[in-house]
């Protein structure tokens, strides 16, 4: 048996494709919008991409189950578990619709599936038998994102990012009768994530790419023999704020969307467009072009522009030409095609800077844009409180004409806020460098 | 906890960087000559590398212990245990022999040192518990060459590839305790191995990149209930003949040798220089030059040219410019760097076949260059046994001037075959297309 | 003032880029049509791209004129004269048609439109004053397709690939006329041509990528002191038949297309599809899938695929996935888009071979396949004559179970032939190696 | 004959590679030490580079004319002319040292060499006739630094950078009369220069990459009816500063040097070695660590650090892994091999500005790091001027704890002399962001 996983730093996602090499077939779980790395593995291996699953509806990315469909004319499999109305919509012809205690084949592999809800309702995991080499008992877990490598999925999401009403205390007891469940498969079967450690599907998911069941039930919180109102309380609480993109994300995989194709974004025609400067902060804060927001083209970029995109809405990017072009087909793996043009980085502004031991706790007009937690943890008396990724739709109430000081934790969303403000007409905006970690705690 | 593990095609090797995040440190367990890879993950991660450590003595690729201590300034740590004289010699300042029991620290990262000798007397595992992630039971152990997926590393190498006398006996006996031991360590615990699929350090290593030892105690022969006796016979059974450049990696690994450096592949100038063809097969055979031997610069390269390096014998490689550069670097990784020259491919030659299936039994001049265990499961009467390995030193007993028909099992080796047949004045060479596997059995 | 040229290998085709760096502005004349090399260097250069034009209508690859037009906004200059009926159609808004003596101005840099006929009957050059380098005398001519080095361009096209009848006589008495006029430019101008060598826009372009007019004068044919009706027998004599594609780029090129977009060629679904293998030559007879034709992507691709392409029918190319993406993407230059998908190199078919020494002349079945020229200066007393362009399209009178001998001048074309010939079910097909020129000449 | 210019950005360097495709033989002309690029080309064409020649012993990068002759075997050429004392030393063994009239064949094609004395009292050209194009008049001229695109070369760097006394006022009679010699040849000839704009191995180098004889007798300076005193007078008037590794060049390419090899970039052990941050101007300015100095790796990089290059310094750099070893490789080819570490960002330092619109001429301790001509052409009357070449070298009259304004023309040069300013131990160090350009002129 042929297996590897694939991860993903923008999206902090692993997806698997597992070959049978006597059969030379191989399936692909939670495949990605652009599907080339999957071909060019499979065929470097000699195997043929004949099958594709998925785990569940993401939150997070486009998934690239359809695409692989249309593309490689793959059978595919999806859930068919849970409330029909949060389920599949406008699936290809033949796709299978799985159900727990169902088999896929693979060759002489086999996916037999588990119904794990509780971060969505129709979530399975896929329980794998390498047949072919000689196995009768099971490897590994393909676990989507019921179980992560430290934590579980959140329930949330549904609620959060798309309205359903209710469905995080659904969801939630859920996941507790799934983790009760899988406690009866043997410790020293592999357990194969969708996610890893920076992912929002998740609170503190860790940075070991893979893990086993026994290890999880002694070092997981969730296999801590809770009762069940502490397990939910637990699972519910300080969970991060979902980025705006995730209800489009739910849409798009529910229901489909435009198949992945390349394109090339050119110099920027229009340049009203909401602009993002994708260079480093430094960079940004040595020079940027007035009203530009500076998301950094590095690990957090999707998880940071993901607050202030409208998927009806073009951009620009500002950025030397190649990075800007990695950036839109990083930005395709959520399903956003439309970055209009690219924009030579100006010098016009220059950031102005205080450092955090050098507030006095005397400052007017202090903007705090943590979250809600962090606030609840301690925040200068002083301060306005707006999360970051609610700066473009709430209003800052100081006078655009006096100074404003501008922080967040450690300086990186404070970073961003310069340019959101600039776009309200504020003309001197203060960044307050090291964040609050570093402003005296007795002001 | 960072873990990234790095698989090497070329050399079916894994090596492991393991990082601690609150400290920022980090260690390449069994790192390969060119580091770079690592340094580049670890600077993604923000981690630096400051611990290096290797599992045993290889024989199969030139380690990078002693480049990463001088180009890194790590701390190094290599096997204290076994035999003195077959130990590590040359070790760079401050190195540290660790021995059974003992602990290397990485920021809040502990790896246990398990002594298991078997594959070599110095063979050690690291047994690693994550206390940074809040762990106090071991995580996964890198079990080097002594325990893979689905095999065990074999103990006949010291003694076929370096002469020493008697050790596959004891590293066999060895092995069997080691195994007994290593038992005792949960179900849960994950297994890192040193090699995957195709390396010659065992005859049945799984294409999965890692297991767990509840798995591998259910599925890897080595864990079944065998008495000593047995164990060793099936150990020691059918181990595949060592490479020619074994010896020489044992060597350079054990007493150490220049440090990795980049060099460029002019044109040559000197053509009576052993050349090898590394086009691909059909290329070879549409068109070559006489006397070039053709290794496809593919997954099997290394195992393939291995058998034909003299280490002190400058080689033309024969491809494109960019494929020579790269597998000029590639046989770096085995420690051979006097790639003196590229040559455009010729097409003086054009090879002869036939198909397996229009062999009659009636020709003369059979050469049957597959190995030893094939040849004894079945042969053609006629044949003449000379394992492809072995057919720069030996002599063939035909005549140069008649037809020579060629095979091997299934077209590759008659394939290498053909060149060196040339260079030994073979004037009308007859390739059997595909192999013994298609010949008719009853001839 | 910045100048640049662009040489494409694979159409033997130069564009240009010249800027005012004054004003920053700049202008690409004859633009291929996937225009991000011209945006990158003028992005270097601190450059923008603000004017565009044309030379002409092209035959042999499609114009970038609209893409750059519609993707930057550009100005579009093309030529006003000549017969209306063979002119620009569906140009966009704001096309400045130009005419003999019109004026360019890109900053301070000005370009004279001359009306060069010939070659096409609206061909225009454009003469380059480099005022804002402080000068008043021209610096250099952009001659398109007029004026190549060493030779003129062919004034057959519209006849022999649009069927526009009698307008070969008609562009050869213009050509002469256009020479005559721009002799009297200053001899030390430098001559930008619009191709070189390998070209089949002429007959003998030289491999220097640019000239002067007073170098021309003295060297090039078509300035010696020829009569008019000479060097119309001279110009007409001999051209090679224009590629089946060239067609197709006049209609592209006249009425407009798709834009430039760049895709992906997935594995490949029908096998039906007519199918390119593009390895080398010795790969695909030392072993290729049979009916599959043989274009190495090389320099002369696109001229030897161009005979082969049908626009409405999609193909399957055979080869390594990143060099069937390059050869897509080449494709697309001369405007087809429909590569549908790749095929692995298949081995079933391994080639037949015969040195052209061996040749005795008493073969039978022996096919030539070279051009008309060539086969008018000598053959095969017993050869069947069919150019290679045409083998699709007629009928070869030989049995097909008999043994067919097939030869070109060199060995290139011979090659293509033999999967065409597999097509038409020819089943013992003989490559004569080397070609005509090493076939006896006494035969 | 087969004819390519290859344009070196970062040297603003033309080389040039001419084949004669008849034979297969090829010859470089004034290549760089890493000769990679010229047998790329020199293979895709089917040619065999076997001679190589220089006009002159460059000033300005590594020649790799004693590489070529290493590596590939050829006949190398390299003028005889000149003072002995100032000529080539240590060439290889068959090293043909040319003079006027000698002539050197490649295939068909010839060069004459022609003693074109100046810029260097051996530089020759080499006039070009293409033979085998069946021509008997010249082509085009290799003019080395004698002639320039508008410009001729300076005559004195010998004495500026290698003080031989006296030697800029023989050059500049000698360029005068070589300027006479060469209005003999006909005007339609090409001029293939050895720079490009940018160069500061002249005053005023255009940007066009070759021009004509006829087109620089009416454009270029240098022919117009000027007596020999006043020729002179401008030619050395006005000349740039050679930027310091000049001397060092001259040094290497007289006497012989280390053969190119490539080598790795490590992260940096030893912090205390001189450091350049090689990211862009805005970045440095962002945040940076202190004491390092800013020089951007883009065009003007080589001539920028030149200035501050110790040759038996290494160095570090600041930036990206890739554009690191990027940039250590440009430094190869002005034979620097000693970038020992590379360093990432940090961030202790964001730079101070003032924007020039906003210098009052009150200002107290003012920076002038403009050149000479550019400090005699006007300044504020109470700046202190020092060169930004000159300031690692001079004191710097101010106090080190009080505020210090520094400028050059644009904010190019003070951006560098930031860093140098800090390791002097300046700690409030403001910025004149536009330069003196934007201060008002009145002050």
């Amino acid at each position: 048996m042929f297996f590897k996983q694939f991860y993903d730093q923008h999206l902090s996602q692993s997806s698997y494709l597992v070959g049978c090499q006597r059969t030379g077939e191989a399936i692909v779980i939670d495949p990605k919008r652009d599907i080339r790395e999957y071909i060019e593995v499979a065929e470097a291996e000699g195997l043929i991409i004949t099958h594709a699953a998925e785990t569940h509806i993401h939150a997070d990315f486009a998934s690239g189950i359809r695409d692989i469909a249309a593309k490689l004319k793959t059978r595919i499999y999806v859930s068919g578990e849970g409330d029909d109305t949060l389920g599949y919509k406008n699936m290809p012809d033949g796709t299978i619709f799985v159900k727990d205690n169902d088999e896929i084949h693979v060759g002489n592999v086999s996916l037999k599936v588990i119904h794990t809800p509780g971060h969505t309702p129709e979530s399975v995991s896929f329980l794998l038998i390498d047949k072919g080499g000689g196995s009768s008992v099971p490897m590994g877990l393909f676990s989507g994102d019921f179980l992560f490598v430290g934590d579980v999925g959140r329930p949330d999401l549904l609620e959060k990012a798309v309205q359903v009403s209710g469905s995080t205390e659904i969801g939630a007891k859920q996941m507790y009768q799934s983790i009760q469940e899988i406690t009866a498969l043997p410790d020293y079967i592999q357990i194969w994530p969708g996610h890893g450690a920076g992912s929002p599907c998740g609170k503190s998911l860790g940075a070991v790419p893979m893990s086993t069941l026994g290890y999880e039930k002694i070092n997981n919180w969730a296999f801590q023999a809770l009762d069940e109102a502490t397990f939910i309380t637990v699972l519910t609480t300080d969970q991060p704020e979902p980025p705006h993109h995730f209800a489009q994300m739910k849409k798009i995989n529910q229901y489909g969307s435009d198949y992945f194709k390349p394109y090339i974004v050119y110099p920027a025609e229009d340049i009203a467009l909401q602009t993002f400067d994708i260079r480093t902060r430094s960079a940004y804060h040595g020079g940027h072009q007035h009203g530009t927001v500076n998301i950094p083209f590095d690990k957090n970029f999707i998880n940071q522009i993901g607050w202030y995109l409208d998927y009806d809405q073009p951009i620009n990017l500002v950025g030397d030409n190649q990075t800007v072009q990695d950036a839109a087909h990083v930005l395709q793996l959520i399903g956003f095609d439309i970055v209009k043009g690219y924009v030579k980085p100006g010098d016009e502004v220059i950031s102005q800077h205080v450092h955090s031991k050098d507030i006095t706790g005397e400052e007017k007009n202090v903007l705090d844009v943590r979250n809600e937690s962090e606030w609840n943890q301690g925040h200068l008396k002083q301060a306005v409180h707006i999360p970051h990724g609610k700066l473009l739709e709430r209003e800052v109430p100081f006078d655009t004409n006096e100074p404003v000081f501008v922080h967040c934790q450690s300086g990186v969303r404070s970073s961003i806020a310069i340019g959101l403000l600039e776009k309200k007409g504020f003309r001197n905006i203060i960044n307050v460098k090291e964040g609050y970690k570093d402003i005296k705690k007795d002001l």
